[in-house]
Parts: structure tokens; C-alpha cells; sequence
């Protein structure tokens, strides 16, 4: 793990970009922690810094009032980083299928199933490297994009609770694969999100086998998450990795 | 109002149990308290002293720890209050329909709705009394039943904020009214709730009408709302009382 940049915000966290092999991430750390920071990791679909303010406010948040060390990585093919000829040309068709109206599950399933495969393993190399740094322990939790973190949630033991965002396409493997899901959960939905079938989501939610699951729904699209949503995050986290 | 009974308990909060006319009720305050205390109702079916420690723990917490005046009456019909012949033998029917497994939504209906149309006007009468007393103020939340609540909202403008339990028979009448509670709302659905149906009550948080609208949905069976979303439920006062 290469750092590549360093910045000390006000509030006093620690706001350093890494690059690990070919995967580019952000680390953010609390100002000051006596013991070592319990971590979060979010899943996300990349390009943080020109494409996600407020993931980015989130994270600043989670470790200048709750202490949490936070780390990002950009996912395969997104961001800055390269793309096969085959993602370039799934994502022309997905251009074309919304321009033209119409389904895009299929195109969707072509392109994020695949994601997943190769995003899982990439984060459990950057959550050995996170581990071994100083001033970062466990337990760990998941935050974000459902699809990686349903995946994650399976074969990765040191994931001891997940906030998964149900605002994104889930592939068909992966819905049933949630049923292996045991860690708690808190499931956020955005009942009127546009492009997301609310049924579908509900239905992904009593899949989850998880003994301590909670699903949060607020009125309004895919965007309008209230901020109030970010504490009752974190608070979920300082149940269970505090 | 007269109060009958009134108690220090550990934590400061003072305990008062009151008649209001034939209303019994209890009201909860914070031992200490700078300003006049915002007031929470918390709608029940009644017989609290005996049949509700859970709800009394948490009427308690609330005035303890976020600073609210906290009161309960019971319902018409309910805990010791005297119940009409009429009552008697629909609740006789209720019993019969549930031991011979027949459907019981009609006999709901014929004792739910009439229980609505008694206990709201009751509610304001008490709400008058207790914003009369020195130390109580607005603005006012309700909590609890989701029948009693939804009349409440909509006629008595004094209710700025209310938390909602889905466990409960909604008389259809009142679904339809439920459109018309344009206050902030917190929902909260015990996902596996063995006596209420989850799609009803899924329905029923799209029915409200309000601009802010939560669901907070947990695994588990009717009485098995975790604790923590006692705590959800006064920052969401907080955040609109406040």
C-alpha cells in the first residue's frame, strides 16, 4: 500500500489517497484515537473524488464524530481505472437500451455480476493491508453498494455488520447468495427510487439470513437519502463493532 | 385532572398517575428541566400498570434521558374503564372467531373503528389539561397505536410528529385517512409480526401522505422490537420537538 497523498481537514482526520497494485482507494483516520480505530469499508462504483461528495462527507463524518477509520476503493473499470473492450462495449449497449427505453436487466446482470467477481477479492487484499497499518484494528464493517457487499458478507469472515444501499442493480446469483448473509444488517431503501423495483428490494431484505436485520425506508428518490440516515449508521456500527 | 398517585423514581423522573373526568392516565416528567418540557402521548390499548412494563420502561427513558414529559391514558373499554354490553359481546365474538381460527378482520372493524371515534376526542380533552400544567409545553408528538394515531394527526393540529407501530388493526376507514396525516412520520413494522399483515402494513406507510416518512422494519415477531429503536424513535422527536 502506496500513499500518494496526504491532507489534515479541520475537524482533524487524516484524508490520505493510496494506490495498491493497480487498485486506487482513500483512507480516512480519526484526528485523535486511543485504541486502535474499528475500520468501514464502503462499496461504491468509483470515481469518489469527482463523482461523490457526499460519500465523501460521509466518510470525513463516520471518523471525525464516531472515530470509525474509513476506506474507499475505486471498483474495476470505474474511475480512473482501464476498461476491457468487453466493459466498454456492455456499457455502449446500456447507453443505447436507456436512450432507446428499453429493459436493461440483462445488460445490467453482463455487467455487474462480473464487477462483484473480481471487486470481492480486491477488497479483501486492501482490508489485509488496511489491517496491518498502525492505529487500525477490528472489527470491520461493510457500508454501501449491496451487490459487492452481499458477496463480501459470504466469504469474508472479518465482516461483522453491513449497511447495505438497496438503490442498485442486485444480480440474480447474488439475491440468492443472500440468503447465506448472517451478519447484522441495516438495509436502506429509497421508497420512490426511480430506478429501483421496491418490491424487488423488500423481497431482498426477508432473503437476508441474518438473525439482527433492519430495513430503513424514507420517502423520496434515489438521491434523497436524509442526512439523518449517516448517524443512524454509524450508530448501527457502534453496536456492533464497538 | 386529579392526580391520584405521584412517585420519584431513581432516575428523577417524577410519576404521576391522573383522572381526567373517567379518563385514567399517567404522566411522566423529567426531574429536572429548564424549559417547558415537549410532550409526547403515547396511544395504547390500556390496563398499562398491569399488562405494559416494556411501554412504561420506555415512557420513563424517554423523560429520563431526552427530557420529555410523557403521558398514557387508557383507551375507552380497556384496562379497569367499564366496557358497554355492546363491547362485551364483541370482544365474546373476537374470542370465539380466534379459538375456532375463523377470520377476524370484521369483528376488528365493529370494535376498532368506534374505539377510534371515543378515544381521540379523549386525547384532546387530556392534551388541553396537560399543556395547562406549569412545566409542559409544545410542540406535541404521539407514539403507538397506528388507528388512535392516524385520527389524531389529521383533526388535532397541536400533533407535530408522530411515531406509528404497525402492529395493529387498521379499520379500513382509517386507511383511507391515513393520506391525510401530512406531519413527519416514523414507522416502525415488526417484519415477522405472526398477527399483522406485512403487505397491509407496507401499503399502509405509502398511503401517508406526509413529505417525511421513515419505515423502521426489524426481524422478529410482534413483541420483539428491539430496544435500540427506542431510542430511534426520540431522536426522531428530537429532530422535529426540539
Amino acid at each position: 500500500m502506496r500513499f500518494t497523498s496526504e491532507q489534515r481537514l479541520d475537524d482533524g482526520v487524516l484524508e490520505r489517497e493510496f494506490t495498491l497494485g493497480e487498485i486506487p482507494g482513500t483512507l480516512w483516520t480519526p484526528g485523535s484515537a486511543p485504541a486502535p480505530a474499528p475500520l468501514i469499508l464502503i462499496g461504491h462504483n468509483g470515481g469518489l473524488r469527482t463523482r461523490e461528495p457526499r460519500l465523501m462527507a460521509r466518510a470525513r463524518h463516520s471518523a471525525a464524530e464516531y472515530g470509525y477509520a474509513v476506506a474507499a476503493i475505486d471498483a474495476p473499470g470505474h474511475g480512473d481505472r482501464p476498461r476491457s473492450a468487453g466493459e466498454e462495449r456492455i456499457r455502449a449497449d446500456l447507453r443505447r437500451a436507456k436512450e432507446s427505453g428499453e429493459p436493461i436487466d440483462e445488460i445490467l446482470e453482463a455487467l455487474i455480476a462480473p464487477l462483484v467477481d473480481r471487486a470481492v477479492p480486491e477488497w479483501q487484499t486492501t482490508l489485509d493491508a488496511l489491517l496491518s497499518l498502525p492505529g487500525i484494528g477490528g472489527p470491520v464493517g461493510y457500508s454501501g453498494m449491496t451487490a459487492i457487499g452481499i458477496r463480501l458478507a459470504v466469504v469474508e469472515p472479518r465482516i461483522a455488520a453491513a449497511g447495505f444501499f438497496a438503490g442498485g442493480f442486485v444480480p440474480s446469483a447474488l439475491r440468492e447468495e443472500a440468503r447465506q448473509v448472517t451478519i447484522p444488517l441495516l438495509f436502506l431503501l429509497q421508497w420512490d427510487d426511480e430506478g429501483n423495483d421496491r418490491r424487488l428490494a423488500l423481497d431482498l431484505f426477508d432473503a437476508f439470513g441474518s438473525g439482527e436485520k433492519t430495513l430503513h425506508a424514507n420517502v423520496g428518490g434515489h438521491t434523497g437519502t436524509p442526512w439523518f440516515e449517516v448517524d443512524d449508521g454509524n450508530r448501527f456500527f457502534d453496536r456492533h463493532l464497538k
